[in-house]
């Protein structure tokens, strides 16, 4: 594209760069931008800036969070002996709107992917075992991608938590709720059998 | 969602008002960015800025520029007796890479659509007929889109331009090139029927 203006082909490249926006899509948000209000744009520019500086870390669970510790880890109401192991920040939000958990979480910051080069040592293991030495952990949930990477990575962690003594369970694979039986695929379908749950012990 | 910090909350929302953009989509580009060097952040915001405060409109053709004209209006190469009038920028844009058109250009800044509140008061179109008016215009191509707004501005213009007495027309609406006549819709095959190109004449 022959862009008439340095200005705002700088912008489109920028904003290109963004995962899953190519040149049209960031031509058409930099066309939107132009139209609106100067402010628009500042207010934009600014709430970035201002993350991508200011953000921190939890030092206990690595969630972000404006403080040193995250409100999660630092809510007296949540159970302080239960871990909760997620990839990243956006599982951490989709397991806190179900409103099923009350323990703690820890997050890995991607799960172990040899083609893409990351080990354990990329991911936040060290600081989980950590956690759980510290002798107030009781469970761990494994709660990770049903993939073969999230599954290389719970298979990891167990093996490394089983020396701490601690429980280590997995949350559950099985059709979704809502879903027939004929359209789940074999593997899910036949997993849900052999990890069936036996309403009698319930 | 709850979001963890206020940070990433204001960052969600600022990116989440830009056209064809949800809460999840600007969570993840978010996510995006705090994963990415911190410069890559501070490029996007700074060209954005850049971008919206210091961007000019071309005090011809009103498409946008960094001078006061656009290299189009500029150009010594370009025929300066056609203007081809265009609903944005987007379409200068497309109909400059198919180079098959030398002449100028004229923006009107969207299209006569009652029901958004927009009429020709809006649009640049006072404007163009100035830029008629000063004798050295000798064609109008109206490019606009093949919808009812666009079909009521192009009906609205020349009738205005016919009082000039300029030569008005209108890119031809027809089957596209490498389309199938029987998945072509009645009015379009119909239309292309009517405005037929007789080869005897060329």
């Amino acid at each position: 594209m022959n862009f008439p203006s340095k200005l705002i082909e700088d912008a489109v490249t920028e904003i290109s760069r963004l995962p899953g926006i190519g040149k049209k899509t960031a031509l058409r948000l930099a066309l939107h931008l132009l139209k609106q209000n100067e402010a628009v744009t500042q207010a934009l520019a600014l709430s970035l800036t201002h993350m991508r500086e200011q953000i921190r870390y939890c030092r206990n669970c690595h969630n972000i969070s404006d403080q040193e510790e995250c409100s999660i880890c630092q809510s007296h109401r949540r159970d302080k002996t239960t871990i909760c192991v997620v990839e990243d920040i956006r599982d951490v939000l989709a397991i806190e709107n179900t409103n099923q958990y009350q323990g703690l979480y820890h997050v890995l910051g991607g799960v172990i992917s040899p083609i893409q080069g990351i080990g354990p040592e990329e991911l936040n293991c060290e600081t989980l075992l950590n956690r759980v030495s510290q002798g107030e952990v009781s469970e761990i949930i494994l709660a990770l991608s049903a993939t073969m990477e999230g599954d290389t990575t719970s298979f990891y962690l167990s093996k490394k938590l089983r020396e701490t003594g601690v429980k280590v369970s997995t949350i559950a694979r099985g059709i979704p709720v809502g879903g027939e039986l004929e359209f789940t695929d074999e593997v899910t379908l036949g997993r849900s059998i052999l990890t069936r749950i036996n309403y009698s012990q319930e």
